[in-house]
């Protein structure tokens, strides 16, 4: 142990600890400085920032012992207040960097020691030193944020009004479609904002700490767990195995679609027969503290006897594959897709046939927070489970009977969730807590470390995909032919539904008339599919979107020309047969044009041999909707002092729930002359709330916006007064009138059919055309992307920066799935840095968005959704300036250097 | 468990607790925001108070569970930061409240409430407002606090500039002898200085919690300790018992003469065949968590035989009484005084001869702070105590043959503390947890609650004193006898010590040529002596200056008169016969005089029948310095950076340690011109400071503050230039020259005679003359005491806001000794209410101080002491005043209202 005094912001504090704690540990366990964060706890991310003595630091990996005595320390907590925030803060908050803000306070520190350094740093010297600093964000794309450094520097040197980084709400009054700051925005830039991990540490002191045992094979019967030594050892509660859990002991991976082979109850809790995939949790050790946990969890003695490990589908469907979860094939679904005439003809006389098959990656999601979460029995005796969760009722649905528990005495509680995109739509880590809570009775914490995290969480499933087109003479595309088959992980849950994915999204964006094909959902031995933002879309895009570029370069057309000619207009149908309900693409191409045009002119100009340079574009289509009849609940209650209370499950993801679900209170309460900060929101809490429906597939600014407009027209009609005014709360409550209302909404869609993928799944569509300027370094493969830009079609916009920050950061993850990222490896894609996160100089400073301002009829105010299209086809577009820069055609994600230098033309 | 989402300090907190957590708890426990503090834990103190809903409320009895959803809470973090400080804490800084601090966070809290809801109070309304909400000071007499709160509230109003509440350092940089804030004052009153709790909680989690097993007998046999079961408690590491003692289980008393019977190794650590007093620990359970420790605690089975408890000295005394320590009488020590010719043919023939016996409480410390402190093994191996302990070298010698190690291996820690006025003088917490770390070798955490506190630390030890005094027919005193019997309670500890001082301070102020007595030390089953402020002055000085007004009423003189007729001038002597340093008594007695008359006209003319006013006096006097040679050492070192490193044990009740360090190290190196803030105070680590000795009889400022002079001078000499400047850090190292001096000083001081009394114990005396103005309610009793006037020579003052402070503390404390405080009844006793600590009624709001100016050679630039000074004898004043008021005499403390009754003259 140690005994050190510094100085922590200012104020002299008496440390001790143990001799090689780190500091980051120091600060949030010890002192619960918790506005320091820690991502990857390896000096990966950068989240952990602080200053010593003037020098940029990360505390996750400078050990206490290494600190001076009397050291100035510098922390998030020490920068600037909510009520005094420093320019840097406020800057990032005007700029909507706060997405899910688990890097922002990282972020902050790193920049407040850039300022003290340089305070006339270049945008460069931003980018540079966040690269240099290793400050790693998985949701901004790094634009806004150097735009915010900037602007702060500004102010700094007095060059600009410090009054030009205050939010400014319009004369009238309005949010909707402005850029009002997303109400956690500044608890997010002060490191304010608790974490699941935050609120683990301020748990009441019974809270037990949970630690896993689990599987190192992929594939292996268990013959025995031998708990006996773990419980003896000190702190230690409990070991809960399989036999402890009350329920059936799986989850409910909620099959779509009748025609699955797998019942859905494939996935165990805690395994008992068999383990599926490597890192599968066999035990849990309770005990009153993480140290003491982690030791037991060593004793825990399992014997395994291994089986063979299908670490793809291909190896899967081999005919001496057994199954893996045996009695249901390693296929178990597939999904059709049948439109239009017969394609055999139509590709037998077409003028131009080609065929190609692409590979998409096993995308690991990155959050820079890993995943955690915490349960107890409430005041009503409802097992309470808080986590990332974007899926609150669902969840419910998922786990309460593998637990064994009624699905009413069942609560569950979204955390500010440091970034999900998608992951958290799995309810693993919620279904472990339910076990231990419920076999302890008593308050349990469990937290992944970053190898964890990314070793035990679902992972965006590989799509192996053929696709074939037929086209005539003009470039008018005639048939299309398709094969997909899905690597989906050990385990089933959305596995059906996201194959299907794949007869909605290849060769969307064309009017098609004859589509074929089969998708195959396969289980493996590798990391289970788990949600990613996109969908299904980038996998199936990917496909189609680099094939009508070879089938440009084939017929000697301009790839946007081509796209041009074949894109939805009146009377065509999407691939699943459906009437699009709004045809944008053309006029938005039209907008693209002459920059395409510049673009391609200055990338001739500036290519050398050692640098080529090209320009690329795709077109990428997404669904803002669940699939089939989606709905959503809100309620809106007038509280005494007249302010709104707004409650629902709009979980966040980092995207912006709070300002999506104000902005669209807000519209609706117009009449009432109210302010945004009038309006309270009840969020995410499902004592509390009800079920808007989980957080994925861009549903909820449509879904949930128009529940809780629904709710909130209805309160105004029953409040309106004959003179066009409203009752106050206390006219309300003497007229005997409810103070709380419900609305609810449902969209007019039905799901595809899993033979023929024919039908009209999603009401509301996104559209976006994206363009890529790339620089390929001929020597070594390595690929720059220079700038991006997309044409976005979102509808009306709720909220611009958020918009403006899903499509930064979407983008980001585009160059990150097109380029770097992926999980294939289980023993050296175990950290952000191996997974290939992208960093500052990897995504583009500039990055244009052209909005194509288009009201959708089903969205509220004439909105659609955002999230996933950012992330539909950017790596097309990459992938297809490559080609076009180079001659190196990439079918298989990520376009490593090794593998682009390996598909340059030989000179 | 509950969830919360509140608003702490306009930031969005979900609080999960326990749903009858206290808010105070959730605050510091879970959410460790640990400037809201906890001392009595029953709501009596005020330390923890916060503003919910524009309410102020003791968190400490408010339970998690009644706080409404989204409900408003300001903590003291949300007041003010060290560097933007609210007005309130600008002001009570300005005013030197922050004494030891304890209280200053509940302070602001209230204060801010209080001028939220009445911007424009008077005096009165700030007391009324503070007794009301029971916020408790033990330190400061309140009157600084109401000062603050009115200086600030006009601020606030825009009456006074803001600036008014700033220090400005004088022009020629001197600080000396000004009101230059404690170094400590800001992270006090923001709630950012770390108290022993505070550290507690920011431990490293491995942190083993500990309970005490405590005897509920005064005085039994053990017979068994059986730990079995709690040893199969949840989460318990171990249950320690005498047997896991490695040493020789006893703490060293430090004997002080050798004439003691008692070897001073009478106090166990841990019981092992008796228990001597209520509370006595036999048993210390480690476990992971507190709740789960002081459940274990319960389940630790000992039989005991009971024995009789002598719970008062003349019990013990009785001739059937058995030795409580067997094998040492119960009176173990004797002290005699034996002054001048045999008083007794003086008594004889005296035309005045008065006597009576009076008696002192064993007055409870009170501080607002419990006890608590923690222990673990340093990064070399040493055993580290981190306490309250003020006498840190000291506490090595006192239990490192108890605990088994060598003193080489024990390193004691000084926390902030929360008040000690002696009591700390004890090392009873610091051995237990010695022994528990020893035992299981981890960190180890160990407070007490209120109750425990109070019943478990040691107490002023009664005095029962007999005093005749002979007089001639002008008043002048002839002769004195006097027998005084000190319970010691249950441990020697000091005890022969402080009997000691009976002889020192009875009859202490006047030139009596004759004195004879004995005061005996006894053995009780009540609660050990600890030391308390004033140390053996106010019980011996109570006896005399009470008798000194008898004899006055019965010659007919005036007190003050009779008191000039006899102080010290040049010729006379102590009662140990040792010629005072300065006689400054005559000038201060003429000082008072006017003021004296005034009084007592202002009394006589508002007197009613009901209310009866009248003025008593009083003479106080103590030593400034250890009995005997008092030495100490310190050291000064240069730092690269130009700043001076002070190092020395300089311990801190709250007296103000670092602004005495503070203020000696920059007078002695004004040569230098160095700015206050460039001085670095090292104290109170014995791994990091020369021993200064302890913080006890006002010795510090003298001996230490002496010390680190030295220590200066020696650096100056050194590093002198033949110019007259002085050699920077960087030509010191150039030149070979030392960076590090140390400074040593000891007072040419011997102890009295353990026989006659006779000897120059101290060096350098405080003197003080109380002047106290009462009003006696006759058909209660109760008294207010109205005003206090003080005359004190304290020498030339280092750091006039720390003097005052102790001044307006000692008196209250006065005041409290002289009414209303207690300790007696094990069962009644046990909280501050009962024992009756002061509160802001009790205390009179106008207190006056005049300070004589009179430097003494042997304190560092002229000082003398003063801690102890007003605690010597304003009770003695106040008991006087009801004399001379009512005619009601009261001679046993505390002079409750029935007692008051019992002593008015019968109409």
């Amino acid at each position: 142990m140690i005994k050190k005094s510094v100085m922590i912001n200012g104020i002299p504090h008496t440390i001790i600890a143990e001799s090689n704690t780190s500091l980051a540990g120091v600060l949030r366990t010890q002192l619960r400085l918790t506005g320091t964060k820690i991502g990857c706890n390896e000096g990966h991310c950068g989240s952990c920032s602080v200053i010593i003595d003037n020098k940029l630091v990360r505390s996750c990996i400078t050990k206490i012992n290494k600190i001076p005595d009397w050291a100035c320390i510098t922390t998030i907590e020490g920068i600037g207040t909510p009520e005094k925030l420093d320019p840097i803060q406020k800057a990032l908050v005007l700029h909507g960097a706060p997405q899910c803000g688990f890097c922002m306070p990282g972020f902050v520190v790193s920049s407040k020691a850039l300022l003290q350094q340089n305070p006339s740093p270049s945008r460069e010297d931003v980018r540079a030193w966040f690269q240099k600093n290793l400050n790693a964000c998985r949701c901004t794309g790094y634009k806004p944020i150097v735009d915010a450094v900037m602007d702060a520097a500004a102010v700094m040197r007095g060059e600009k009004p410090a009054e030009s980084l205050d939010y400014k709400l319009p004369a009238d009054g309005r949010i909707w479609g402005g850029t009002y700051p997303r109400p956690s925005a500044i608890a997010k830039v002060t490191g304010t904002a608790d974490y699941g991990a935050d609120l683990g540490l301020k748990l009441p002191p019974n809270t037990l700490q949970l630690a896993l045992v689990q599987s190192k094979f992929s594939h292996a019967n268990i013959l025995s767990i031998d708990t006996s030594e773990a419980e003896r050892m000190p702190g230690v509660v409990k070991v809960v195995t399989h036999k402890d859990v009350k329920g059936k002991n799986r989850i409910n991976g909620l099959v779509t679609f009748p025609t699955n082979k797998c019942d859905g109850w494939d996935r165990p809790i805690l395994c008992d027969t068999k383990v599926f995939q490597y890192g599968d949790a066999v035990a849990i050790v309770c005990a009153d503290t993480k140290e003491q946990a982690l030791a037991a969890a060593e004793k825990v003695k399992v014997t395994y006897e291994e089986l063979p490990a299908y670490m793809s589908a291909p190896a899967a469907m081999a005919d001496d594959a057994i199954e893996i979860h045996p009695g249901t094939p390693n296929v178990y679904f597939e999904q059709g897709v049948v439109k239009g005439p017969d394609s055999k003809p139509l590709m037998d006389s077409a003028d131009y046939v080609i065929e190609n098959s692409y590979y998409t990656q096993r995308q690991p999601h990155l959050t820079i927070e890993p995943d955690m979460g915490f349960a107890y029995y409430d005041e009503e005796g409802r097992l309470t489970i808080h986590s990332k969760s974007i899926a609150l009722y669902l969840h419910i649905m998922m786990i309460a009977e593998g637990l064994g528990i009624e699905s009413s005495q069942l609560r569950m509680v979204q955390n500010t969730a440091g970034g999900t995109f998608g992951y958290k739509f799995c309810p693993t880590s919620e279904a472990l807590l339910g076990v231990a809570c419920m076999a302890t009775g008593r308050p349990v914490y469990l937290e992944y470390d970053y190898q964890q995290f990314i070793t035990y969480t679902g992972k965006r499933s590989p799509f192996f995909t053929k696709v074939k087109l037929g086209a005539d003479k003009s470039g008018k595309m005639l048939a299309m032919e398709t094969d997909w088959i899905v690597d989906h992980g050990a385990y089933s849950e959305f596995g059906d539904l996201l194959t299907h994915k794949g007869a909605q999204f290849i060769g969307a964006g064309y009017d098609i008339a004859s589509i074929r094909g089969t998708g195959k959902a396969v289980c493996t031995n590798h990391a289970w599919g788990a949600p990613f933002r996109g969908y299904g879309s980038p996998e199936s895009e990917f496909a189609s979107e680099s094939l009508v570029d070879e089938l440009a370069e084939k017929i000697g057309m301009d790839p946007l020309e081509l796209r041009y000619k074949n894109i939805y207009r009146p009377g065509a149908t999407t691939p699943t047969g459906q009437t699009p309900e709004t045809f944008s693409l053309e006029a938005m191409i039209n907008i693209l044009k002459p920059k395409y045009q510049a673009a391609k002119e200055k990338a001739a100009l500036e290519s050398t041999p050692e640098k080529k340079k090209g320009v690329g574009v795709s077109i990428g289509i997404y669904g803002a909707g669940g699939d089939g009849p989606d709905t959503a609940e809100a309620w809106v209650e007038l509280l005494p002092n007249g302010s709104i209370l707004i409650s629902t499950t709009w979980s966040d993801h980092g995207q912006g729930a709070d300002a999506g679900a104000l902005g669209c209170a807000h519209e609706a309460l117009r009449p009432l002359g109210i302010r945004p900060e009038q309006i309270r929101l009840e969020l995410n809490d499902t004592a509390k709330a009800p079920d808007g429906g989980p957080a994925g597939g861009s549903r909820s600014q449509v879904i949930i916006g128009n529940a809780i407009k629904t709710a909130c027209e209805t309160m105004l009609q029953s409040i309106a007064k004959s003179t066009g005014n409203y009752l106050t709360y206390d006219e309300v409550i003497s007229k005997g009138l409810p103070t709380k209302y419900s609305g609810r909404w449902t969209s007019a869609s039905a799901i595809g059919d899993p033979d023929t993928g024919q039908g009209t799944p999603i009401e509301n569509y996104m559209y976006g055309i994206f363009m890529a300027e790339v620089t390929v370094e001929t020597k070594t493969g390595k690929v720059a992307v220079d700038k991006l830009t997309m044409v976005a079609d979102v509808g009306r916009i709720n909220n611009k920066l958020v918009v403006d920050g899903q499509i930064y950061g979407g983008l980001a993850q585009g160059v990150g799935f097109a380029l770097k990222e992926d999980f294939e490896d289980l023993h050296k894609h175990t950290n952000m840095v191996s997974c290939g996160i992208p960093f500052a100089k990897d995504i583009p400073d500039k990055i244009e968005i052209i909005y194509y301002d288009n009201p959708r009829k089903s969205g509220p105010f004439g909105s659609s959704g955002v999230g996933e299209l950012p992330n539909t086809a950017p790596h097309a577009a990459i992938i297809n300036a490559i080609f076009w820069a180079s001659g190196a055609r990439v079918r298989e994600l990520p376009a490593y250097p090794a593998k682009v230098l390996a598909a340059l033309p030989k000179q």
